[in-house]
């Protein structure tokens, strides 16, 4: 591929949200060259639980993905989410394929250790099959990654959308020029209602020690900084309706 | 392709169960050669449903999708039951993908009209995209349908599970010797209870004037006979722990 590829992660609340969806979208496919999509779904997965009687169960603020939570985020991510955004790009004349991290074994994972805190039923990423997305990518398909992957072993794991976002660009920057954009709500990294034009590791620190950047927004940051720095060539965070605008919201430096 | 594919439809009530999943699929894996699985889920679908209050709506015995029965639907058979067989199959070692007929534009369909009934979100399949499952079939990989298809304008709608099987045997039949494999619970189509070997259209016609043959069997053995019309080497309705084993269950008969 010559030209540079696009990584794209939007936000549970833009993918859950029919009308936002559609303006992401819409700006979406304006993006020049191949591009993946990487969608989270926590809000509306949280809103069927409650009508499922299935208790967000959390520790530290962190949510355990118990059995039940896994059924709930298979139905919501693969099934309900996923397939609304393919069939909807397809209506736009974009051919696309939704993926979990188990279809064509795709994203192997690794529950995570049970000490100290038992998360359940959660994979940490062990690796992303390049070739698969490869393959696709040069049949003009989008694939619309969903955060689940696979053990090998049968099982299915609740996988974080921004690090399945971050370890794709990651493997398919070895063979190509890859651009990771995380996109939401806001219109960047905000700092006193101002969108911060390009954040560096220092700048980084600072902020998060005088408690600008906190909370969701770290992990975040923290996987762009690893993308960055293991060959992404550029780590964007911005608004979902200004991704295929140039010189808008934050970009990641490393120095 | 110079081996017969096999094109296997399992019944919700298999699809469903963790036990008889299990078995099935050890049998599915044994089938020498390509082949595609086709899954229902109704049953959990409905399950599902009433913890969510969707109450089932129902016009002459049969279920009308409405809207909030797609979403319930695409959760359970592209989220909950799909991704569950993928997974599984890959435990195995059988390469797979879990695919809608949205994904990669696989099967697209034409909402029923609303006369004289109005059966909503329901799709009647217009063209199955061959030559995506044979890309997929060449790679080793078994392609796993859900029973839901899209109108290309960005609606995904509910589909019979039957028909996309016997649609996709009469698609990838024209191009390779295809087999049409419907397996249950039962061992076969039954007339006091023993399995009838080999069931002609005239003995057909008889069983259903006598009423040996009812309900949810008829549209599933049109389906067969309808694929062996059109030019499907074979059709064969037998229990879903005998489908590796030659001599079981029902053969369609044209004559």
């Amino acid at each position: 591929m010559s030209e540079t590829l696009k990584v794209v992660k939007i936000g549970g609340k833009v993918a859950e949200n029919d009308e936002k969806l559609v303006v992401f979208l819409d700006h979406f496919v304006q993006l020049e060259g191949p591009k993946i999509l990487v969608h989270g779904g926590g809000a509306i997965a949280t809103e069927i639980g409650k009508k499922l009687e299935i208790e967000p169960n959390l520790i530290n603020g962190r949510r355990v993905t118990d059995s039940e939570t896994l059924d709930l985020v298979l139905m919501v991510y693969a099934g309900l989410v996923n397939k609304k955004i393919v069939a909807s790009l397809q209506a736009k004349g974009v051919n696309s394929v939704g993926l979990t991290g188990a279809d064509l074994n795709l994203i192997q994972s690794k529950k995570r250790e049970v000490n100290p805190i038992d998360f359940g039923w959660v994979g940490d990423i062990e690796k992303v099959n390049g070739g698969v997305l490869s393959g696709f990518l040069e049949d003009e398909t989008v694939p619309v990654l969903v955060p689940l992957t696979h053990d090998g072993m049968g099982n299915m794991l609740n996988t974080n959308a921004d690090s399945i976002a971050a370890f794709t660009a990651i493997e398919m920057g070895k063979s190509a020029k890859t651009e990771l954009i995380f996109c939401f709500e806001q219109q960047g990294v905000m700092n006193n209602g101002a969108v911060i034009g390009n954040l560096n590791p220092e700048t980084y620190e600072e902020l998060k020690k005088q408690e600008v950047i906190t909370a969701g927004m770290i992990p975040k940051l923290d996987s762009g900084y690893k993308a960055l720095q293991n060959g992404v060539f550029k780590v964007k965070i911005c608004a979902y309706d200004e991704i295929s605008t140039t010189n808008t919201g934050t970009n990641l430096k490393l120095n």
